[in-house]
Parts: structure tokens; C-alpha cells; sequence
């Protein structure tokens, strides 16, 4: 059994987290913490109403890893790095599921983030929490950079068609539509129910943040002689949750359907959380679960490979909970198979 | 042709506002009023685009009624009753979208609203602009109090039963269900997508200030010796716009639904904008017009109407530019047969 | 570990009980029914693809008795009431998630369901599942009939209060609403998405199924002298799922809302899966589990009760899996702590 | 004024060409057909109780003919070709809102659309109905093909790329998104609320029929050497009505915004319906209208046009109406501008 704390469980991710653990064997949530709100976490996320007695507080991190073996992150950039080099010195494990252990350039970081990185020298030696791809190396660590949730449905499906030379690496196209929990729990116009329901719109075309992101793990795992490069557009749907990620390729040799599907489900073969199926998914079909339905069709010329992931459970909490479970020696599917 | 300005043009009854009087053939907006936002309407708004070239203006009652002769004020409560006197002094027309004109009392306005009256002395003295009961007194008038959008759902089916005499005035429920877009335009939590897409809630039971506004009118149209007495409940629908709202009522003397459809129908057998229908009528069946459905049914032991309209139309703009018509001699359906 | 068939198994509620019933560590689902589909329950339902293998067949009672110790039945009214006799004659238990055994007269369901009942003698003896009020008759019994959705929802937060006397059983008003999945998978022109997208009605007045079934519970719980009488309007809500049922109760003596809350708090204090809130509740509040959130108000002279839960998990499939887990005396929570 | 026919009157199309004709100042509808539904109009489409008295009637095209001036025909692909031709002969004017009349070639139409054209002589002469790109051949015609909705906001965006040479005319890339409503009224399982509803899909991806249209359109206003090729991949969005359509094109030269943006307005200077907007337009923006809002990136070498449009209006009747003014020679934007 570990000792939990949350960082910032005020948001969407959060509550999802907290769910998941609630039901986990090994797992005794035991501080929440929110620099605003200083109440019953029931009262903030209704929806634990009678789960949780725990109340939210604003916990230093030396008080943070007095509580708790593991400390899950969901705070904005900049904010983790802060804390997280004191919470390691304490002893506590990290799973930090903001952005800022995801990339390993500073430099990087700056560019697109807008920041100094607090803590720009463990940069480049934190795994990346994709157990799929990354999942030695998340064995028994003490940080783990959680995926952001678009990166997810987009690597997952052309890491094996990359690494198996079926798709040039330039020129590929990464569409994607998400949920509006994506955009977090902080009221905004963009986000206010009247302005997005009804309604889809395209946003942040060439300047989202999980752009180098995604890149910089393709290329990890592609090791081609090219650089992996993709146009990321992002669409903001008429839902609570999750992703549809189309991702647009070219071949590099003759293709067809059932090779390609055969590809992937060689090398999805023993994971437990990703199905390789042939109908075309819908975000329905995975939502609220920790799965990733994955499948591709060639057509005009074209490499399409879909894939759909709820964006708050195997784009962040789930994830999470999976990397724990890698973590600490526990079963990787404890609790989340839900 | 009347030159119009509309004051706090930013939210979403102002923009319905524009769209029916662009189409308006004695229509011509010259002039809108921001406090915030000194920027093209068109960029606030972006259904607008291409269709007025208007930029939002901080402007003073005198700046405004020196280019308009009418003027719509959706300003916040309190916010209107500051400028009004002096847009009549300047000889402008004006209809308040807001509350501030809708209560007879100063006391009783000041009760629900939690603020003093900044205009006290009209009160009682401004025309109820629901033209189906007040017709002849908003004919010319300067001044119109523009109905709220529960009250018009409530009060449409309400008045005819009780002036003649079907249903009791005492114990009446009215249990209305709303879109999103009745909230308003200002980012708040309870408003954001994630939280209230996919739930259904009831707020602010026996606390609305439609409540006091309600009563008032019916009390005015059915001057029985009780008062009529209303329990309102309303609830917060994921949709962007309508309201239904259903009225249970105890039945004076036995009753058959087909008797008070006939009663309805002779209500308002020449009003253009109200349908007494015999099926139970859909938020959807009247969205994006002027028109209310009406219908009844006699079960239990109760007396059940039915009501839906557009809260942004009907229960706001739409009713706006019908209280135009009148003040100003046009026919009173020009612009809203749409 | 007991076998398990699920009959009818293509409908909203049997893909929700599959769901719960992998995550049972007691549960062995061994067979799956439908008439028409004769193929894989992962390409009917996409959501299971990689959890189950089984394939729909079109069994007979003998043949399902022969593989399952427990049957759930999701099957159409009488057409339960036809398979029952010979399931249970085969030492089969089961759990009727339709209506057939719910009323314990055979003509108040002809009447109401238009159809004269297969299994007429069994009415009345078969205990409904409600632990809630009916635990004791549920535990070791061979045949259950699933409460309703509707009835659920209405009965929970009723019971207690005229069990206690606080309020006249007469003229309760129960205002219900539920998402479309309540309506079922068959597709028609009501629930098509653009037909109840968008937009909310009424429906059924009067005439609802629901409605003795409510009453007889009341009635049975009651033990007034009085009849329990409800009037009952359904609506139709676009959300997948959830139930919101506002009723309205005259108060049989003067109440307040705290001594109302506490006699409600006292009723279920041991319950898991029932808590009494203070605020107004949402469906989304308990959506996707067995929780029932309950609350009340004392406002302009009537008593408001308020209770939301999931139409398809308490309101059908969850609450199935309590009373499996009662009658075969495993953890009343198992498999429902999700 | 001219009398007007609507052919196959039960649908959503339909319901909004109604709408729009009944505030066209030249246009009379004198009959509404349907084979199944013999009963007044407005209680097939409750939301036109009150407006319309016409009940719907199964007539053969010499009783439309004698009735009507000009036919709008809103028939499944073959159904109009089989009418049509006696229509013409009868001296009505055809606006067909369907398939058979926008191929060339019966060839095609036979391999895309699996049956044998009706009235094969007939195709090749019809104008294309997008006013935009074919006015002069629409104005005065006997007979006009009615765009489909996706082509429409596929095409418009894209012709002014291709002729002004900026963009490669192959290995474009489409991929649009579109509102439930444009699926149909009639109820299927795919279209059912709890089917669609809180899900994002991609379907018919490289066999959706309007594939051939836009490829045939975009090679008649391009007459390039190289072909114009599309793969098109349309997607199901939880809304009612919108598409927005997302294109990806190698530019055939280095491009900035700014130049594209200026070709685009350049092009559609006197258009009254299409607005090129500098942000990324939302659904909602055109929303019910017959506008379309068209806006173009350039990011990571590509040129990313983006263009919404309301699939019922702009996509199908308002569209349809546009031909109609332009046929008979009337404004062309009479009872569009709501």
C-alpha cells in the first residue's frame, strides 16, 4: 500500500485520478492539495460526494512528502518543476502529468512555453510515460513525464509504421478532434457551454504546444535518417471527452489495409490497453476507460491511421495510474480496467 | 426608418438583438455600447462577420440619444434604471431587456435584487411588454420593461386559465427547464461546457428573481380575490437556447383538456405569434423564433400546461422587437416571421 | 464463481451489465442472447472489442439453463414473463430487468402494458429489487424483478418521508427527467440525434408505464391509511444518460428543510450506495454509477424532494448486480464501486 | 410570384427550404409531396404549426406540373431522374437538391452510386448550382443541380487556390466535419442519439459519393494540366447542423497567409454569401444562414484552407433558393439574409 498525494485536484484530471486510485488496491490517496480552494474535495467535484472525506490544502512540498510515497502532478507549466527537485530530495516518486518533464531541450521548452524551465538539468533523463513504447525504462523510476493527451493518439499509431519503414516520416498530418475537458476546468469564453456546443472549430494550427512534443518522441522511436515531421491541427468537438486523432502519411512502398493493421497488431500484440481493430472507431467506443482503439486504411494515395483515447483517462489519469502501477511493482492493469 | 442603439452588446441577447433588426426594413443600429471591449462588433461576435461594420463604443446617455431614437439597454440590474432617466429626457425611446422596470415595488426589487432602485418613482408606471396581455398600453409608449424568459413561459399559459376561472390561484408549480445560453456570456464554472454538458440540474429554488415578477403579473391579469401564489423551479438544460415550462395547477371545477385548449385557443385566437397545439410541444419546435407553443392536459387531478419558447427570441430580443413595433406604430410582426 | 447469460443482450442496458459484470470477481458471463444478431457482442457493441469473445446465439431456455446459473433478462415486456417458468424450473435463478414481474396484479398490467401476462400466478411473490427498502426478500431469492428507472429515482427520496409522515401521500407531483438512452437501441424517429438534440420535451403525461409501479411501492412502503397518488410527467433530456426527478409533496405538518434532511440522512445511513446532499444535485453527478444523491427543500409551502441517478447503472444494470450480489450472498458493493 | 412544388417534403432539408420560402416574397408553395406520409406538413415538422396549412400528398409529376411553376426536388439519388424529365416537359423549372444531376458522366455516377441513371442524356448540360463558381450558366436555366454540402465546403475554398496556381492540385487532402442532420431523418441506428451523441467518427472514408463531385468540380474551374485529387474524409459530430471542412495542399510556391487571404478576397470581392475571415471560423458562426466563412494558413509547408458552412442552408436550401432567384431572375439574395 503507497501514500498519495495530489497536486493540484481542483481540475478534470484530478477528479478522474482520484476515482481511479479510490478503487486501487495498493493506493491511499492522503493529501489533495489546491492553492485556492481550502475546502472538502466532495464540495469542489460533487461527483465524491460521499467517496472521499479528504480537504483540499496548501501543502509546502516538504509537507507534501511527509504524507505521501507518490506525488501525482497536475499543476500548469512551470509549476511542477518548481516542486518536484524538493519532493525527489524527500524521497517521494514523481508523476508529473503537465508538460514540464516531456521535452528534453530547455531550449525547447522556452520556445514553446514561453518560460525558463525551473529545472532544466534533469531535461532529457525522465522517462516518457507511454508504457507501450517507454515502459523499461518507466520500471522502478522515480520521474515520469506523463504524455499530453493529443500525443498519445498520434504516437501510438505511427510509432509502428515508422519504426517498420511503411510511412515517409515528412509531410505527415495529424488532425485531431478533442473534448472540451481537454481545455481544463478554468472558466473561459472559448470553453463556456453557448460558444462551443453546436459548434466545431479548428484552433492553434502550428502553434500547439504538443507539436514538438509529438515530434521529438517520433523521432525517438522512428531513429530514421530523416526527422519525423508533422502538422498538427487540433479541433475543439461538442463533447466532454475524448480524442479522434486522423493521421494523414505517405507510403514509402506499396501498402495495403491488411498489412498495415497486421503491422500494428504484431506490435501492439501483448499490451493490454490497445486494440488494433478494422471498423473505423468512434471516441464512444473507448470512453471512460483507459483503452486505445487503433486502426488504418490506405486509400488515395494514402496512409490514414485513426485512433481514439479518452483524453482524461489514457491521456492523463490513466496513464498515470499506469505508470504507478510500473512504478511501485504492481500489476500495470491494477484499476483500470474499468 | 428609427436609428437604434443597444447598450451592452457584448452578450448573447444583444447579438440575437442585431440579427433581427438588420433584417428590420425600419431598422438602423448606429449605435453599440461596450464598457469593456472597444473593438468591431464583428470580432466579438463572429456570426457577425460581413454584416455590420459597427465597433462597440463606451459612450454617455447623451452620446447615445444623440444617435439613436430608440434604444435597447441589456445591461445587468441596476445598470439599466442608472442611465433610462436620462435617455427619456433626451426624448430617446427606450426598452429595458433587463429587470430593472419589471417590478411595480422599489421594496420588493429591492428584496430579490439585493440592491437599491436607482430610478424609483417609475416603477408601476412602465408597460409590461408581453404585447399578448399589455398590448394597448405599450402602443406608443416611451419606456417598455421587457419580459424575463421564465415569466413569459409561465405567464402566456397561466393568464387565460386563471381569468377564467379553471384553476386555482393558490399552490401553483411551475417547473421550467432552460438552455445554457439563459446564463449569460460571462465565463463562470457552473456555465463551462464540461460542467454542464450531459447533466440536468435544478437551481435556485424558491430564490429566483423571476419569482417575485411572475406573481406580480399574474396577479395584475387575473384580479381574483386570492392571490396567485407560484413555487418556481428551474433547471439548467445542455442545450444552447429554449425553455419549457411546465405549470401544474388544481382545477377549480372539473375540467377536460379539450375544454381548456378551447379556452387557449380563444385567448389568443388573433395572436400572431402564439399556437395553442394539441401534441406536446419540443424546445426545438419554436428555437430561433418569436413563436410560443402552447398546449394542456387534464390528469390526476391536475391541470398540467405545457409552454415552450426561445429564451433568447420570444423570451428576450424577438419580444424586444415586437414592444418596437408597437412603440413606434410598425406592423407588429416586421422582422420576426423568420 | 457463478455462469451468467444475459438475454436480449444488444440493448443499452445489457452492454453496461456485461461492463460491470467483467469487473466481477465472481461473475463468469457464459452466455449471450439476441433473436436477430447472430455474431460477435464486440462488433454490436464496439466498446467491448478486446474484453469478451462471446457471440450472440439464439438459445433456448433449456439451452441457457444449461450454461448459466444466473440469467439477467433485458427483454421486452412478457417477453421475460415467457422464458422465466422454464429458467427457473431448470434451477436457474434470474433477474428481470423488464417490467413483467414488477406489478403484482395481472390486471393492473394488462391494463397498463396492453397485454394479457404470460405468468400470471408468479405476480405478487416475487420480491422487487430495491435493496434499499426490500433487502431482506432479496437475499437467497430465485427471481427479482428490477426496479424501473423512473421508479428509482422517485421512490428513494418518497419512501422515507411518508414512512415518517411528513407528507400527504396524495398529489405528489414527480417531474422527471432522463437522458434518450432511457428510450432504448431500436432506432426511431423520436430519438434520432437530430430530433431530441437540442432540445427538451414532455412526453407520455398520464399514461406512463412507470407510473402504477411507482404507486404500489409507495403504497406497500407507506402502509397509510390514504392511497399514495402520483402524478408523473417523463421528459426527454439530450444526454445519453442520467435521471433528475423533482417531486413536490404537500408537508403533512410544518417542515424544514434540515429535519427533512435528517430523516433522510437516519433512512439510509447504512446504505452505500444512497447520500443525502445539501446542494442541488446533477445528473452528472452519480453518471456512470450506482450512487444515488437525494436532497430536499421546504419552499413556498410545498416539500421538494430531489433525486439523481444513472438510468442505466441504478436505474437498471447496477442495481441488477446489487440484487445478484444479494442473492447469491456476495458483497452487496461488488463490482459497483466504480 | 411563382407557385412552388417540394418534392419529398418530409425531411430536414426540406423543412428548412420550407421555412425559407415562407418569407420569400416571389414564392408561393402550392404543394408538398411525400409516397409515405399523408398528412398535414406541419405535423410531420411540429415546427411549423401555425405557418403552413398544406398537407402532403402523393401526386404524379403532371399534378405537380399543373400546380407548381418551379419544383424543388428533395428525392434519394435515381428518384428525381425517373421525374424530372416529365417535370421539363411540362414546362416546370427543376431545382434538384439531390445527386442524379451533378455528374457528368452515367458512368460514374453508375460506379459511385451503384444503380443506372435514369435520364443519362440529360448529364453534362446541367449547371452545377454554386453561383459562386457557375452564375452565368444558372441564370434563366430550366434545371439546376443542387450542390452537395461537403463538395460545397470543399470547392469554394479551394478554386480560387488551384486556378490562381498556388496550390498543387494533387494529394489534397480534405477532411471535414459534419452535423448529424446531414445523415437524414430517416431513423437508423448510426444517427440514434446515444449512438452519436458525446462521439466523434470518421466514416466512408475514400468511398463517400461526393468524392467524384469535388474532384469533377475542382477540375472544371482548375483546367490544369495535372488532375485535381482529393481524398476526402468526412466525419459524424455530436451537433445538429454545420461543416467544417479542413483542407491540406502542397503550395506550388513559397505562400504566406497573407497573399492566400488576399487571392481568396480577391475572388469572392462581390460575393454576398462568402466572407474570408482572418480567424478560425467556428460552425456556429454561420449557423442557420446561407454564409460561409473561408479562412487559409500556412504552417510547416503546407497551405491549410478552412471553410464552414450550415450543411442545410448554404449546403442544400438556401443554396437551392439562391439557383431559384437566380433562375428566375430575382435578387439573389431575396429571403436569405436571415
Amino acid at each position: 500500500m503507497k501514500t498519495i498525494a495530489i497536486l493540484g485536484a481542483t481540475g478534470y484530471t484530478a477528479v478522474e485520478l482520484i476515482k481511479i486510485l479510490l478503487r486501487h488496491p495498493k493506493a491511499n490517496i492522503t493529501a489533495l492539495t489546491s492553492r485556492e480552494e481550502i475546502r472538502p474535495v466532495s464540495a469542489v467535484h460533487q461527483s465524491l460526494a460521499g467517496k472521499i472525506g479528504l480537504t483540499l490544502e496548501n501543502l509546502t512540498p516538504k509537507e507534501i512528502a511527509q504524507r505521501a510515497e507518490c506525488v501525482f502532478c497536475c499543476l500548469p507549466h512551470t509549476a511542477s518543476a518548481k516542486v518536484v527537485p524538493e519532493l525527489l530530495n524527500y524521497r517521494a516518486k514523481v508523476i508529473d502529468l503537465g508538460a514540464d518533464y516531456r521535452l528534453d531541450s530547455p531550449k525547447v521548452f522556452e520556445t514553446w512555453y514561453d518560460a525558463q524551465h525551473p529545472d532544466p538539468t534533469r531535461l532529457g533523463k525522465v522517462p516518457y510515460g507511454l508504457p507501450e513504447l517507454f515502459r523499461t525504462q518507466i520500471i522502478g523510476a522515480d520521474l515520469v513525464a506523463n504524455p499530453g493527451c493529443y500525443p498519445t493518439s498520434i504516437i501510438l499509431p505511427l510509432a509502428p509504421l515508422l519504426q517498420s519503414d511503411w510511412i515517409e516520416p515528412a509531410d505527415i498530418i495529424a488532425d485531431s478532434k478533442s473534448g472540451v475537458s481537454g481545455a481544463g476546468r478554468t472558466p473561459k469564453l472559448t470553453t463556456l457551454y453557448p460558444e462551443c456546443n453546436e459548434s466545431i472549430t479548428a484552433y492553434g494550427i502550428g502553434t500547439h504546444r504538443h507539436t514538438p512534443e509529438i515530434e521529438q518522441i517520433l523521432n525517438k522511436t522512428y531513429k530514421g535518417e530523416q526527422p519525423v515531421k508533422i502538422i498538427f491541427t487540433p479541433h475543439l468537438v461538442p463533447m466532454d471527452r475524448g480524442i479522434l486523432s486522423v493521421m494523414y502519411a505517405k507510403p514509402k512502398k506499396p501498402a495495403n489495409q491488411n498489412e498495415l493493421l497486421e503491422v500494428l497488431r504484431e506490435f501492439y500484440r501483448d499490451e493490454p490497453f490497445v486494440h488494433i481493430v478494422e471498423h473505423l472507431p468512434a471516441t464512444k467506443d473507448v470512453s471512460g476507460t483507459n483503452f486505445v482503439h487503433i486502426t488504418v486504411r490506405v486509400s488515395g494515395g494514402w496512409v490514414i491511421a485513426l485512433c481514439v483515447v479518452d483524453n482524461l483517462i489514457k491521456g492523463a489519469s490513466g496513464a498515470a495510474v499506469q505508470n504507478f502501477n510500473l512504478m511501485f511493482g504492481y500489476p500495470e492493469t491494477a484499476a483500470l480496467f474499468a
